[in-house]
């Protein structure tokens, strides 16, 4: 008999991959194993239900565990899984039942990533926090909230939460001041959140631009886009500390001896790929630190996967290995091994770190390889521009400043990637640079696809067909 | 001395080539004549004019003449070129001066496309209009004023109006019922336009769905969107007779004996190239009707291009001549002439038949092969799938319905077209499958591409991705 194919995380990558396996061969048997309660869950509209946009925390699950069940699969949730044995094909799994040992014929790694913490802040201490996973999410909610108004069923009534902590937050009187540590996706996607309650947001971010990845123009505009909604930007500013008293953060404190009262803070330094379980297994690492992967997902153990955050992808741009910590290709990959593990052998695909995100009224998108520098490591030799066009035909009600950036490489005029920033339809014109980049496509390549035109939607040249005018006459 | 190069039409085309042809050799002497008091203006814009929406008729010109002027060139408006001697490499000018003859050293026709009339239509008709400039645009919307309210500042004073025409409709009353006829672009962005004023309107379109060319989804959302508007819509409808008392409409006539009592007309019936010029010329024309041009917008005879309504393009997927009478191809197409002829050999792009439009409150795009029966034309054997996804993940607020059609070729996997529609950034992901088509994508390319996800802009999977994992299925 064929051992199972199983997987360890039940998030994007995992149940993609277990959900697929399913459909290409039905009659193979796919165990999930998870050490949490919660299954297939939207990390990325956590921002949102804290702000309240979102009120219930399972509209942000795309399945229920008895969704995953009636698709044949044997999910087991709070099962972590401590140790991998790749020679005897099985891992061991800590249950609500105790220990016991799993065989596999294949196995994917989906374990995803950690929230990274900062030396200094405590997490223990009540007011700090980091976002990562729906917890944390009703837990910064019950801590916004009122005790006197605080409700079980305001912050999502679910069994699963940990209500503990969530109910301990509840009884905490709100913060009159916030502090958010780290400028990136969360940081920027929390301030927006923080600045809908009644709390005074301050942003520290140790780097000279938010979004650091994104470029400078949307670094900029996200400034003014926060600032816009009350919250006070600090660039170049490194958290030293985060002060208590009575057992409740009282102030964080800069290294260059700024300091800032809050009664709370939260954590968004970053993420680190989940590897602790594979520690002490030959599958190997890349120099990022996630899993190092091949074109079908399969790690350096045959029969063994990795997929999700976990892992690196193929960067399509540099062809070379990286570590791109995004829903999409959890999916895509997930995907790809469940049907090449089901018996149809599929590539995972590959990667631009194509990433958009909000800032108050300002939509940023970004792709490929953005700064001069970094293009210069991958071998190439960047020239980049930066221009502002208007996102609708210049006399349509509604056209806005759209920012283009587009980098190409001189000797081949290859277009190595972009940035799109403005207020309307910014994000969503990043998938044309994206699609260009996939198809190797040189600067006049791009600039003369037959893209669309209407006054409402964009100007005879799109702000991306502008920017390749414009670069062409650099090369 | 090098004969100048001559330009026929101040418009998207013309000027663009003339521009370009000024940068790429300062020193080439550039003569552009244009029957016409306007130049560089935008039609796109003129339904939006008529709402309302664009006040001034002069937001709607990107350039003055005398902007025009500053680049160097020697533009003559109100001068129509009468004839083209390909032999002697002349025009004959009628200009207020009288009758000149220019010679040329190499010629470009940019003639632009007449509105088609109905031969039913007697445009001598008080209130029947077609939407085909800036005059018809001011006649339109004085016609719509009442006479008591009537100020030529409102419908945008500029001397170059045909103000005699203007006038004599801001005198007569205002209609309490309109006819559009014909439910292409025109027509439903005028009945968009026409819904804002106080007055019944009636679309009647020949065919069975709205915006053919857009398919049946996009033609269904049509209709409810224009309905929603108050806006009655009667299909397979085709008019007889627009029927006139004392010199003025007063109804329109179908050939099934139904009948509509109005005071005016819009005929949108569509538009065709303005070759009448060249009638008497050995310039070819194409099958299209359109002038016959090559790579690099060269037509059949030597030194003579054409571009823009009046020419014709290659089309990116099917590699054979189309007429694609629209503004972002007229304007690439002229800029690369102008370069050509200034001495940098520049091809004029193909086209994709990409285009956009807006209807109410739904947007759509659509981009090469849509429908199985062209497609069979061309030598493929199509598979389509028609999905609805959501815009934005489910649990965002502001996610919508988002249609796509995808077409593919079944033996080759290659993406043939697509079709999208919904009222949240629907248009603008039109361009992504138009850079698919210009790279030559399969579906499984296509379905690769590293797009961008957030919750405010797309879900995981963005649409688009979405319709290309199932046709992949199909395939």
């Amino acid at each position: 008999m064929t051992e199972p194919f199983v997987v360890v995380g039940a998030d994007a990558a995992g149940l993609s991959a277990a959900s697929k396996c399913r459909r290409t061969d039905p009659d193979r048997e796919v165990v999930v194993l998870d050490a949490g309660r919660w299954v297939s869950f939207a990390h990325c509209g956590t921002p949102y239900y804290v702000k309240g946009e979102i009120t219930a925390l399972t509209a942000m699950t795309a399945l229920t565990p008895a969704d995953v069940r009636e698709r044949g699969i044997d999910l087991r949730t709070e099962h972590r899984v401590t140790a991998v044995d790749t020679t005897q094909q099985q891992v061991t799994v800590d249950g609500p039942d105790g220990q016991t040992e799993v065989g596999y014929g294949e196995l994917l790694i989906a374990t995803g990533a950690h929230a990274r913490t900062t030396p200094l802040s405590d997490e223990a201490l009540a007011g700090v926090f980091t976002l990562h996973g729906l917890d944390d999410a009703a837990a910064i909610r019950a801590f916004l909230t009122d005790p006197d108004a605080y409700d079980r069923a305001d912050v999502g009534a679910d069994e699963r939460l940990d209500w503990e902590r969530v109910d301990a937050m509840g009884a905490m009187a709100p913060p009159a001041q916030l502090a958010i540590i780290g400028g990136g996706y969360v940081g920027v996607e929390m301030a927006e959140a923080l600045a809908a309650w009644d709390v005074e947001v301050v942003l520290l971010h140790r780097g000279p631009r938010l979004l650091e990845t994104f470029g400078q123009t949307a670094g900029d505009q996200a400034v003014d886009a926060l600032e816009a909604l009350g919250v006070t930007v600090e660039l170049d500013t490194e958290v030293q500390s985060v002060e208590a008293a009575d057992g409740q953060v009282s102030a964080v404190l800069a290294t260059d001896g700024r300091s800032w009262p809050v009664q709370g803070a939260i954590v968004g330094t970053g993420i680190t790929p989940a590897t602790d379980l594979i520690r002490d297994t030959p599958i190997a690492l890349g120099d990022s630190g996630g899993i190092a992967t091949d074109a079908f997902g399969a790690t350096s153990v045959p029969g063994v996967y990795a997929a999700g955050d976990v892992a690196e992808s193929i960067h399509v741009v540099t062809g070379e290995a990286t570590w791109d910590p995004l829903g999409l290709p959890a999916n895509r990959a997930g995907r790809a091994i469940g049907a090449t593990v089901g018996g149809e052998q599929t590539t995972v695909g590959q990667v631009a770190h194509t990433a958009m995100v909000k800032a108050g009224a300002i939509e940023v998108g970004r792709t490929g390889i953005i700064q001069e520098d970094a293009a210069v490591a991958a071998g190439f030799e960047p020239v980049a521009v930066d221009i502002e066009a208007a996102s609708r035909s210049h006399y349509y009600p509604g056209a806005e400043p759209l920012w283009v950036r587009l980098v190409a490489d001189r000797q081949t005029h290859r277009v190595l990637g972009g940035v799109t920033v403005g207020t309307d339809g910014a994000a969503l014109r990043i998938n044309t640079i994206a699609t260009a980049l996939h198809a190797g496509y040189t600067v006049v390549d791009l600039m003369n696809v037959d893209m669309g035109y209407a006054p409402p939607f964009s100007p005879v040249w799109d702000p991306v067909l502008t920017a390749a005018k414009v670069l062409d006459g650099r090369l």
